[in-house]
């Protein structure tokens, strides 16, 4: 696995691991998404203090220590390298910015005018599609559009 | 815009340009989503010789010359960049991927083992989502689940 | 000087010269600031009608013209490179992100909460600010706070 | 958060942490802005003796030992990577080099003739500014405008 | 050698060089092909419960430790740099994709069309070919060919 | 397609287009593979004279202005980029040797002791194999064993 | 020779080389050093208004035309790849940075304090200093100190 | 500062921190100029056994432990990354390569033909210029010129 | 075949190719050995005026011509790319720097201490050794030593 | 000196310089050259089990411990970055490559034809030669030549 961002992480990852649950049950015992879990498991994202509580209990951790490591002074420093990504999982959704990125940047246009889809104001879900062919992952991007200003 | 790949694409965005239509119409008249027909535009999937021939006649083009430079023959080389994206639409689906690709491939391991979701088999849309607070952009990518072989 | 992004917008850098006016001078004509115009004629931001008709009056160009080859079906794509800039004018900016990027990241967190300053709602200035000691140049980027979304 | 640049730099932000204060309190109690304090703790910045010293007092600190790591004979060592930053925060003012860099070039030489914004005598501004569509970030790069020389 | 993905991993080298087995030894133990094993010893595959259960026995092993560091939560986080490698048995693989890369391609659309080889379901072997003139190793990729949807 | 390496690549491929014919057929004519007819193609490979001139009745192209400019004068300077490849099918490959160049190494080590495969004296072939799940591509890599020479 | 900065500068040198003459003998004509003027043929620097006419009677070319094309709007787009340098002469430059570059600023710090030597105000001559050992290049740069501001 | 070579060169850089004393004054007692002393200090050159005993006086080390490790059987390896340099005092020197670099190469050769500056048989010196309108850093390099040998 | 480096060294390589000569028959032509005659021809070394004079006999080209383009004024841009090569000849060398420069430069410090072996002062060789087991390529580079100055 | 490969190559390197003794006399010792001892001590060759017990007499250490953690399953993972090399010894090599490959592989072909110096089956000698106006470095590079073969 990833190095994990802070000797803090670690700590959550291997109580996820000493428990064997999932970010799925993580998620529904702190009231978020299993995507958005995760994340702030990889340091990308900041769980509060209340979610840091309910946290330290599903994982049986101490809640003291782990609001004094990830609490209010601490701050997420996002993005996890390298570029590009050798591993396969993450290079094929690589992939789909390096041959569908100018199409899908084109239909934003013709559907938006000229912006973005922000990537801050953005949830991400993974679903599994049953398919008798084999099941699908899909992963779906809901983004703020946000017009570029003019002044 | 992007330089086109070959001389034949840059015949397309200059009929589309003169015809003044969008992917969207374009899919419709040859029964292709707007995404993979941008993707066709900017030679990253292959049109075949009936949607060559709709598309001659949508953008009033010489089918002929349009089958010979972009039919059997012809195969995409496929990812235009550059690496990371300079373009603030394009990179922050490549934020996409440095900031949630670990968590989404966790998740990926949670719903379905070793594998990985297919960027070949995979379908994606763009849509507009109304939002009063502001649209929203949901790009999804529904891909098949590959599962690693092992021997 | 920068190679210009598309002919079209080489014929308007070729008409400044020739007008010898400045990009203040437009900007007044067109009712925008003198960087966003700067930014349009590098094809980092997108004129609408309006303002390329009036562009073409005070540059003395054909307005059927640009209008037809900057209007509806081009957008901008984005980004000026080398990266690292080998222009010691940007490549100052270029260290300020180096050397204070992190800073001003941190007094953001502590000002505003996990999120970032937009650079799509943004609106920078460049003035001339007197000094006896030697005048000073004060850019300054006015930007919306987006808070990161959790989900 | 980003490594401390030394030892000594990672008891400064222990230290800040423990105290829960803000750079802004620590910049009202040695007599400086908050960017520069928080460029300091970053080793971008060099605390004289004086500071040094107020520095321990608000952190509760050892004034000896930190005179003795940050004192005469250390220097700092500018610069904090990766390039391109993968933090979204430190992205977007990149991004704003990437796209904004060469209009601001150009203004500037309108402005001023040929030469540059200094980045070494430079004051960098952070400030919230009340906006009922979304508070805005306002970031101010005031730097002396250095022309050059000729001989 | 490579450093080893994790200290379970290390564990196995060196269990590995203790008992002085080599990897086709381990492969018929378990019942696996000699290249799968030393790609999961690299942490490039997944053994599952029963595969660590027989490696630690022919590897004098604690079965128990190795299925709690290698169980059901860690995932491999695949590709071992450098890009391009620098040593030469792993270069000469490489130089055939900068060399044979296209070629390869065409004969691929040639025979099946628009479509790849999976890097998923793929398996490889490395045989000694016996020739008089020197032994030649023949290495295999057998991967499913998968077709570009279009949608 | 990839720009071919000079003019008289560019004729050959655009009278194979022309003839509407494959490598295969080609191979057949000159009495080569198609993987190496397809690698002369790409400038990957030299053709002799009587190659040359076989080809030339094959294709209908002028022999001697073929032999002129692909003849004794001319050779090969091998190597066709982007490094990492953006096309997935020639990333793929690439992907191959990032994920399995290392356990391939230690095979050949096993096998052979220090030393590598040619990618020189090496054929390699392209083959479909039908599968009742899905046909595969079989893609062989047959160089001689080199010994590392100690002196 | 490296290709010039734009048709402009290509006709200065190639009037250069018609006339056969050196830059110092250029430089004597203008009143500007040698080395400086090479950076304006090189695009590095800019002549004003009564410098271009006087290198047009120098170099015997239009003064209309240079003073069009390198007059009021032209401005300098500095820095002139590769990076690393391949030429011996200007790589030998480089290897001074890499080597002595920590060495240098250490004296700089014990001289002056927390600063850099200006890049924008510096002179920089080049002269050959006789030696029975072989004469030598000798290379000055002479800039102005710049302290670091606080604020 | 930078990290230090070995751990014989951390014991340099302490020793002088504690014994309070600048380059200048080591260069003086162990008869070398102080640049060149920055430089061994950095590990960029080599002290001979004479040069490490006066060192060891000055420092107040153990001759016997410096002499061991930094003797005989020690060499530098030269260059101290990161390129480009992110430090400000040393990113303008780097620079002055990529600005100047071409302007000094086309006068060397001018005044010598065609060689190089040797970065081998130079001296480096650093001083400072009294002036009015604030002193001024002069950066000297005084290298032997080599000419191209030709065969 | 490379690019030649001018339109004046694309007529040399085609003149040679027209006479069907040997880079060794130009070089006893013109009094030089074979590798710096190819260097020259790529742009890597200078013909004196003479060489130029013979050079346009032995291949029949207008000495006029040829002096005027290539003479006082000309001179080389040395360094030709890409790093690291993709041609398997060239990197071939290339991997000899990668896996035997550390021990070349032990040796070169044991039999001459602190310096290096020049490349600008060096001849280089290229022969071929007949051995029953297959000949052999020798390249030699005889460089002068220089050793590091102090000062 | 560059870090060792294992701790095992630590450990040689601290027996030699203890010993003080050269590569030669070690070469000497073990039967083999000294610039492959070299190779060998970095970790780029594979010393057999007779040369690693002569070794360990020579060096007086532990026979057991060498053979154990550089016996049969260790085997060398060759290339020694960085890239472009910083050390001005290696990289004088690497220019050798980027000035001389060009020229080296058109002589090659000249007299081999199509194929490559082999750098598996080469041998490579570093030699002092006396010479009045400097002793001059003579670096041998001595390969089996490889034809490419055809298929």
């Amino acid at each position: 696995m990833t190095p994990a961002v802070s000797p803090a992480h670690t700590v959550l990852f291997e109580a996820k691991a000493r428990k064997g649950i999932s970010f799925e049950q993580i998620g529904k015992a702190i009231g978020r998404d299993e995507v958005w879990v995760a994340s702030a498991f990889y340091g990308q994202a900041k769980f509060n203090e209340e979610e840091l509580k309910k946290l330290s209990e599903v994982l049986e951790i101490s809640s003291a220590q782990i609001v004094k490591e990830l609490g209010d002074q601490w701050f997420p420093n996002r993005g996890l390298g390298p570029v590009p990504p050798s591993d396969p999982v993450i290079y094929r959704l690589f992939e789909g910015v390096l041959v569908y990125g100018h199409p899908i940047k084109a239909i934003i246009h013709e559907k938006f005018g000229d912006g973005i889809m922000s990537m801050i104001d953005c949830n991400i879900n993974v679903e599994r599609k049953p398919d008798p062919k084999g099941d699908r992952v899909v992963v779906t991007f809901d983004g703020k559009f946000l017009p570029y200003s003019k002044w």
